[in-house]
Protein backbone atom coordinates (compact mmCIF):
# COMPACT_ATOMS: atom_id res chain seq x y z
CA UNK A 1 0.00 0.00 0.00
CA UNK A 2 1.45 3.48 -1.18
CA UNK A 3 2.77 5.60 2.12
CA UNK A 4 0.03 8.25 1.77
CA UNK A 5 -2.76 5.79 1.18
CA UNK A 6 -2.04 4.24 4.67
CA UNK A 7 -1.55 7.28 6.45
CA UNK A 8 -4.95 8.23 5.24
CA UNK A 9 -6.39 5.16 6.45
CA UNK A 10 -4.69 4.77 9.80
CA UNK A 11 -6.03 8.66 10.27
CA UNK A 12 -9.90 6.98 9.55
CA UNK A 13 -9.31 4.10 11.48
CA UNK A 14 -8.38 6.09 14.50
CA UNK A 15 -10.37 8.88 14.02
CA UNK A 16 -13.73 6.70 13.62
CA UNK A 17 -12.75 5.13 17.10
CA UNK A 18 -11.94 8.63 18.57
CA UNK A 19 -15.36 9.86 17.69
CA UNK A 20 -17.11 6.25 18.72
CA UNK A 21 -16.16 6.23 22.13
CA UNK A 22 -16.40 9.84 22.66
CA UNK A 23 -19.46 9.68 21.37
CA UNK A 24 -20.48 6.93 23.95
CA UNK A 25 -18.91 8.12 27.15
CA UNK A 26 -18.14 11.71 26.74
CA UNK A 27 -14.80 12.96 25.21
CA UNK A 28 -13.46 14.24 28.48
CA UNK A 29 -13.22 10.39 29.69
CA UNK A 30 -11.83 9.05 26.70
CA UNK A 31 -8.26 8.35 26.67
CA UNK A 32 -5.10 7.79 24.61
CA UNK A 33 -5.30 3.37 25.44
CA UNK A 34 -9.56 3.18 25.14
CA UNK A 35 -9.03 4.75 21.50
CA UNK A 36 -6.17 2.44 20.33
CA UNK A 37 -8.53 -0.41 22.01
CA UNK A 38 -11.07 0.33 19.96
CA UNK A 39 -9.25 1.12 16.68
CA UNK A 40 -7.27 -2.03 17.23
CA UNK A 41 -3.84 -0.65 16.82
CA UNK A 42 -1.16 0.12 19.35
CA UNK A 43 -0.90 2.88 21.53
CA UNK A 44 2.13 4.13 20.09
CA UNK A 45 -0.13 4.44 16.46
CA UNK A 46 -2.67 6.86 18.34
CA UNK A 47 -0.08 8.78 19.93
CA UNK A 48 1.40 9.75 16.35
CA UNK A 49 -1.89 11.54 15.98
CA UNK A 50 -1.88 13.17 19.48
CA UNK A 51 0.08 13.02 22.29
CA UNK A 52 -1.91 15.12 25.19
CA UNK A 53 -5.40 16.05 25.73
CA UNK A 54 -5.76 19.20 23.89
CA UNK A 55 -4.56 17.47 20.44
CA UNK A 56 -6.90 14.60 21.21
CA UNK A 57 -9.98 17.18 21.65
CA UNK A 58 -8.39 19.28 18.46
CA UNK A 59 -8.46 15.98 16.46
CA UNK A 60 -11.78 14.80 17.13
CA UNK A 61 -12.97 18.31 16.40
CA UNK A 62 -10.64 18.33 13.46
CA UNK A 63 -12.57 14.92 12.10
CA UNK A 64 -16.49 16.11 12.84
CA UNK A 65 -15.66 19.56 11.25
CA UNK A 66 -14.39 17.33 8.05
CA UNK A 67 -17.50 14.87 8.12
CA UNK A 68 -19.94 17.51 8.19
CA UNK A 69 -18.88 19.48 5.68
CA UNK A 70 -19.20 16.57 3.69
CA UNK A 71 -22.54 15.96 4.25
CA UNK A 72 -23.56 18.95 3.82
CA UNK A 73 -21.60 19.61 0.60
CA UNK A 74 -22.89 16.29 -0.80
CA UNK A 75 -26.57 16.59 0.46
CA UNK A 76 -26.15 20.44 -1.11
CA UNK A 77 -25.01 19.09 -4.65
CA UNK A 78 -28.34 16.92 -4.58
CA UNK A 79 -30.07 19.82 -4.22
CA UNK A 80 -31.28 20.33 -8.08
CA UNK A 81 -30.54 23.34 -10.41
CA UNK A 82 -30.36 26.97 -8.77
CA UNK A 83 -31.67 25.99 -5.32
CA UNK A 84 -32.55 29.40 -3.44
CA UNK A 85 -31.01 30.39 -0.04
CA UNK A 86 -33.71 29.36 2.37
CA UNK A 87 -33.52 25.77 0.60
CA UNK A 88 -29.84 25.84 1.30
CA UNK A 89 -30.03 27.22 4.45
CA UNK A 90 -32.06 24.20 5.64
CA UNK A 91 -29.86 21.89 4.20
CA UNK A 92 -26.56 23.42 6.08
CA UNK A 93 -28.39 23.39 9.23
CA UNK A 94 -30.34 20.20 9.10
CA UNK A 95 -27.28 18.46 8.14
CA UNK A 96 -25.10 19.79 11.08
CA UNK A 97 -28.40 18.95 13.30
CA UNK A 98 -27.67 15.70 15.43
CA UNK A 99 -31.16 13.98 14.39
CA UNK A 100 -29.70 10.57 13.08
CA UNK A 101 -26.83 8.16 15.27
CA UNK A 102 -24.04 9.69 12.74
CA UNK A 103 -24.75 13.15 13.25
CA UNK A 104 -25.52 12.76 16.98
CA UNK A 105 -22.70 11.29 17.82
CA UNK A 106 -20.59 14.12 15.77
CA UNK A 107 -22.79 16.37 18.02
CA UNK A 108 -21.73 14.99 21.66
CA UNK A 109 -18.39 15.65 20.23
CA UNK A 110 -18.44 19.15 19.24
CA UNK A 111 -20.68 20.11 22.58
CA UNK A 112 -17.65 18.45 24.73
CA UNK A 113 -15.09 20.21 22.14
CA UNK A 114 -17.28 23.65 23.52
CA UNK A 115 -17.39 22.74 27.05
CA UNK A 116 -13.54 22.51 27.09
CA UNK A 117 -12.47 25.31 25.37
CA UNK A 118 -15.01 27.39 27.10
CA UNK A 119 -12.74 27.34 29.76
CA UNK A 120 -9.43 27.11 27.86
CA UNK A 121 -9.76 29.62 24.64
CA UNK A 122 -6.77 29.27 23.05
CA UNK A 123 -7.93 25.29 22.61
CA UNK A 124 -10.96 27.17 20.51
CA UNK A 125 -8.89 29.16 18.13
CA UNK A 126 -10.15 27.02 15.13
CA UNK A 127 -14.00 27.17 15.69
CA UNK A 128 -14.01 30.83 15.95
CA UNK A 129 -12.11 30.94 12.46
CA UNK A 130 -14.66 28.61 11.09
CA UNK A 131 -17.70 30.07 13.00
CA UNK A 132 -16.54 33.51 10.94
CA UNK A 133 -16.70 32.27 7.88
CA UNK A 134 -20.13 30.03 7.80
CA UNK A 135 -21.37 33.51 9.69
CA UNK A 136 -20.07 35.30 6.16
CA UNK A 137 -21.61 32.42 3.96
CA UNK A 138 -25.09 32.85 5.95
CA UNK A 139 -25.20 36.56 5.75
CA UNK A 140 -24.60 36.50 2.30
CA UNK A 141 -27.71 33.70 1.71
CA UNK A 142 -29.63 36.04 3.59
CA UNK A 143 -29.04 39.09 2.14
CA UNK A 144 -29.77 37.72 -1.05
CA UNK A 145 -32.90 36.34 0.09
CA UNK A 146 -33.60 39.61 0.18
CA UNK A 147 -36.34 40.58 3.10
CA UNK A 148 -33.64 40.88 6.38
CA UNK A 149 -33.22 44.30 7.21
CA UNK A 150 -30.44 43.51 9.58
CA UNK A 151 -28.80 40.53 7.42
CA UNK A 152 -25.23 40.07 10.40
CA UNK A 153 -27.62 40.00 12.87
CA UNK A 154 -30.36 37.92 11.13
CA UNK A 155 -27.13 35.25 10.48
CA UNK A 156 -25.75 35.59 14.21
CA UNK A 157 -29.81 34.54 15.04
CA UNK A 158 -29.99 31.38 12.49
CA UNK A 159 -26.29 30.27 13.75
CA UNK A 160 -27.82 30.13 17.42
CA UNK A 161 -30.84 28.98 16.59
CA UNK A 162 -28.52 25.84 15.23
CA UNK A 163 -26.43 25.85 18.04
CA UNK A 164 -29.13 26.14 20.13
CA UNK A 165 -31.26 23.05 18.29
CA UNK A 166 -28.69 20.84 18.60
CA UNK A 167 -28.17 21.31 22.39
CA UNK A 168 -31.42 20.91 23.14
CA UNK A 169 -31.58 17.58 20.97
CA UNK A 170 -28.43 16.22 22.53
CA UNK A 171 -29.71 16.93 25.84
CA UNK A 172 -33.32 15.53 24.91
CA UNK A 173 -34.95 18.64 25.63
CA UNK A 174 -36.76 18.72 22.44
CA UNK A 175 -37.73 15.51 19.72
CA UNK A 176 -36.10 15.96 16.21
CA UNK A 177 -39.83 17.27 15.36
CA UNK A 178 -40.02 19.96 17.73
CA UNK A 179 -36.16 21.00 16.47
CA UNK A 180 -37.32 20.98 12.68
CA UNK A 181 -40.51 21.96 13.32
CA UNK A 182 -38.45 25.48 15.31
CA UNK A 183 -36.08 25.68 12.34
CA UNK A 184 -38.81 26.13 9.61
CA UNK A 185 -40.71 28.95 12.00
CA UNK A 186 -37.48 30.62 12.13
CA UNK A 187 -36.98 30.12 8.71
CA UNK A 188 -40.49 31.21 7.97
CA UNK A 189 -39.79 34.41 9.84
CA UNK A 190 -36.54 35.35 8.04
CA UNK A 191 -38.35 34.52 4.40
CA UNK A 192 -41.56 35.92 4.87
CA UNK B 1 -26.20 29.64 65.02
CA UNK B 2 -29.69 27.66 64.41
CA UNK B 3 -29.44 24.13 62.73
CA UNK B 4 -31.01 25.61 59.65
CA UNK B 5 -29.36 28.73 59.18
CA UNK B 6 -25.99 27.01 59.92
CA UNK B 7 -27.02 24.17 56.86
CA UNK B 8 -27.93 26.74 54.10
CA UNK B 9 -24.81 29.17 55.43
CA UNK B 10 -22.51 25.87 54.11
CA UNK B 11 -24.21 24.86 51.57
CA UNK B 12 -23.76 28.54 49.64
CA UNK B 13 -20.11 27.62 51.11
CA UNK B 14 -19.59 24.97 48.97
CA UNK B 15 -21.69 25.43 46.11
CA UNK B 16 -19.90 29.01 45.68
CA UNK B 17 -16.46 27.24 45.38
CA UNK B 18 -18.29 24.32 42.74
CA UNK B 19 -19.01 27.13 40.72
CA UNK B 20 -15.75 29.23 41.02
CA UNK B 21 -13.62 26.01 40.71
CA UNK B 22 -15.64 24.57 37.76
CA UNK B 23 -15.54 28.00 35.75
CA UNK B 24 -11.86 27.81 35.93
CA UNK B 25 -10.88 24.17 35.21
CA UNK B 26 -14.01 22.68 33.75
CA UNK B 27 -16.54 21.17 36.01
CA UNK B 28 -15.53 17.58 34.58
CA UNK B 29 -11.84 18.41 36.16
CA UNK B 30 -13.15 19.29 39.01
CA UNK B 31 -12.72 16.91 42.66
CA UNK B 32 -14.19 16.74 45.90
CA UNK B 33 -10.79 17.87 47.33
CA UNK B 34 -10.94 20.91 45.04
CA UNK B 35 -14.03 22.08 46.17
CA UNK B 36 -13.22 21.54 50.01
CA UNK B 37 -9.91 23.04 49.79
CA UNK B 38 -11.46 26.32 47.67
CA UNK B 39 -14.38 26.30 50.02
CA UNK B 40 -11.74 26.19 53.79
CA UNK B 41 -13.76 23.07 54.94
CA UNK B 42 -13.15 19.35 55.20
CA UNK B 43 -14.07 16.91 52.44
CA UNK B 44 -15.85 15.38 54.75
CA UNK B 45 -18.40 17.97 54.86
CA UNK B 46 -18.41 18.11 50.93
CA UNK B 47 -19.05 14.84 50.70
CA UNK B 48 -22.53 16.10 52.44
CA UNK B 49 -23.61 17.56 49.55
CA UNK B 50 -22.19 15.21 47.20
CA UNK B 51 -20.45 11.96 47.20
CA UNK B 52 -20.65 10.83 43.53
CA UNK B 53 -19.43 12.76 40.40
CA UNK B 54 -23.49 12.36 39.11
CA UNK B 55 -24.35 14.16 42.55
CA UNK B 56 -21.73 16.46 41.84
CA UNK B 57 -22.80 17.60 38.40
CA UNK B 58 -26.75 17.67 39.63
CA UNK B 59 -25.75 20.12 42.70
CA UNK B 60 -23.19 22.42 40.29
CA UNK B 61 -26.08 22.75 37.90
CA UNK B 62 -29.55 22.98 40.70
CA UNK B 63 -27.20 26.05 42.34
CA UNK B 64 -26.74 27.65 38.81
CA UNK B 65 -30.51 27.04 37.94
CA UNK B 66 -31.33 28.83 41.38
CA UNK B 67 -28.80 31.92 40.80
CA UNK B 68 -30.36 32.53 37.59
CA UNK B 69 -33.68 32.66 38.69
CA UNK B 70 -32.95 34.64 41.38
CA UNK B 71 -31.10 37.26 39.00
CA UNK B 72 -33.83 37.19 36.94
CA UNK B 73 -36.74 37.47 39.09
CA UNK B 74 -35.19 40.33 40.81
CA UNK B 75 -34.37 42.32 37.16
CA UNK B 76 -38.13 41.03 36.03
CA UNK B 77 -39.30 43.25 39.06
CA UNK B 78 -37.83 45.89 38.43
CA UNK B 79 -38.80 46.60 35.27
CA UNK B 80 -41.75 49.18 36.16
CA UNK B 81 -45.60 48.36 35.74
CA UNK B 82 -47.03 45.94 33.31
CA UNK B 83 -44.23 45.44 31.29
CA UNK B 84 -44.66 43.78 27.77
CA UNK B 85 -43.96 40.17 26.63
CA UNK B 86 -41.50 41.42 24.64
CA UNK B 87 -39.51 43.65 27.48
CA UNK B 88 -39.91 40.48 29.54
CA UNK B 89 -38.68 37.85 27.06
CA UNK B 90 -35.58 40.48 26.50
CA UNK B 91 -34.83 40.53 30.41
CA UNK B 92 -35.22 37.04 31.13
CA UNK B 93 -33.28 35.94 28.31
CA UNK B 94 -29.93 38.62 28.46
CA UNK B 95 -29.94 37.90 32.20
CA UNK B 96 -29.22 33.75 31.21
CA UNK B 97 -26.66 35.26 28.80
CA UNK B 98 -23.16 34.78 29.97
CA UNK B 99 -22.13 38.84 29.68
CA UNK B 100 -20.27 39.69 33.37
CA UNK B 101 -18.13 37.15 35.04
CA UNK B 102 -21.04 35.87 37.51
CA UNK B 103 -23.32 34.64 34.47
CA UNK B 104 -20.28 33.33 32.64
CA UNK B 105 -19.11 31.25 35.50
CA UNK B 106 -22.84 29.94 35.85
CA UNK B 107 -22.91 29.75 32.15
CA UNK B 108 -19.56 27.63 31.57
CA UNK B 109 -21.09 25.45 34.90
CA UNK B 110 -24.34 24.26 32.27
CA UNK B 111 -21.89 23.70 29.10
CA UNK B 112 -20.03 21.16 30.82
CA UNK B 113 -23.59 20.00 32.58
CA UNK B 114 -25.30 19.68 29.18
CA UNK B 115 -21.89 17.91 27.67
CA UNK B 116 -22.23 15.31 30.63
CA UNK B 117 -25.78 14.44 29.86
CA UNK B 118 -25.24 14.40 26.12
CA UNK B 119 -24.23 10.87 26.94
CA UNK B 120 -25.71 9.83 30.54
CA UNK B 121 -29.22 10.90 29.55
CA UNK B 122 -30.64 9.96 33.17
CA UNK B 123 -28.06 12.89 34.33
CA UNK B 124 -30.75 15.14 32.62
CA UNK B 125 -33.91 14.99 33.67
CA UNK B 126 -34.40 17.84 36.19
CA UNK B 127 -33.05 20.21 33.54
CA UNK B 128 -35.57 18.70 31.17
CA UNK B 129 -38.32 19.21 33.18
CA UNK B 130 -37.30 22.92 33.58
CA UNK B 131 -37.04 23.14 29.49
CA UNK B 132 -40.64 21.96 29.37
CA UNK B 133 -41.71 24.81 31.71
CA UNK B 134 -39.69 27.52 30.71
CA UNK B 135 -41.14 26.75 26.85
CA UNK B 136 -44.70 27.09 28.45
CA UNK B 137 -44.18 30.70 30.07
CA UNK B 138 -42.06 31.21 26.56
CA UNK B 139 -44.99 30.38 24.63
CA UNK B 140 -47.65 32.47 26.40
CA UNK B 141 -45.59 35.59 26.21
CA UNK B 142 -45.37 34.69 22.56
CA UNK B 143 -49.21 34.18 21.83
CA UNK B 144 -49.78 37.47 24.14
CA UNK B 145 -47.61 39.25 21.28
CA UNK B 146 -50.41 38.36 18.68
CA UNK B 147 -48.01 38.38 16.33
CA UNK B 148 -47.02 34.79 15.51
CA UNK B 149 -49.09 32.01 13.40
CA UNK B 150 -47.29 29.65 15.52
CA UNK B 151 -46.32 30.42 19.08
CA UNK B 152 -44.93 27.03 20.40
CA UNK B 153 -42.42 26.87 17.50
CA UNK B 154 -41.78 30.40 17.94
CA UNK B 155 -41.00 29.63 21.91
CA UNK B 156 -39.02 26.33 20.62
CA UNK B 157 -36.48 28.98 18.24
CA UNK B 158 -36.51 31.40 20.78
CA UNK B 159 -34.91 28.91 23.56
CA UNK B 160 -32.45 27.65 20.82
CA UNK B 161 -31.31 31.25 20.39
CA UNK B 162 -31.27 32.17 24.30
CA UNK B 163 -29.17 28.39 24.15
CA UNK B 164 -27.25 29.01 21.02
CA UNK B 165 -25.83 32.88 21.50
CA UNK B 166 -24.85 31.64 25.22
CA UNK B 167 -22.93 28.61 23.61
CA UNK B 168 -21.50 31.42 21.09
CA UNK B 169 -20.31 33.70 23.88
CA UNK B 170 -18.98 31.11 25.73
CA UNK B 171 -16.50 29.52 23.36
CA UNK B 172 -15.73 33.54 22.18
CA UNK B 173 -17.76 33.18 18.59
CA UNK B 174 -19.67 36.31 19.37
CA UNK B 175 -18.60 39.48 21.31
CA UNK B 176 -21.83 40.84 24.07
CA UNK B 177 -22.63 43.30 21.29
CA UNK B 178 -23.03 40.60 18.65
CA UNK B 179 -25.15 38.40 21.02
CA UNK B 180 -27.03 41.21 22.02
CA UNK B 181 -27.69 42.88 18.77
CA UNK B 182 -28.49 39.21 17.31
CA UNK B 183 -31.05 38.54 20.18
CA UNK B 184 -32.84 42.13 19.44
CA UNK B 185 -32.82 41.07 15.55
CA UNK B 186 -34.57 37.68 16.79
CA UNK B 187 -37.07 39.84 19.11
CA UNK B 188 -37.89 42.47 16.14
CA UNK B 189 -39.31 39.33 13.84
CA UNK B 190 -41.17 38.07 16.83
CA UNK B 191 -42.70 41.26 17.74
CA UNK B 192 -42.66 43.28 14.18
Amino acid sequence: MPKQVDHQARRTQIADALVRVAAEQGLEAVSLRHVAAAADVSTGMVQHYFRTKDEMMGFAMAVVRERNQERITGRMSRLGPEPGPRELLRTLIAGVLPLDDESRAYGRVALAFLAYTAVRPAAGDPLRKDTEELLGFVTDLIRAGGKASDPAGAAAGLLAVMEGLGVHLLAGHFTPERAIGALDTHLDLLFP
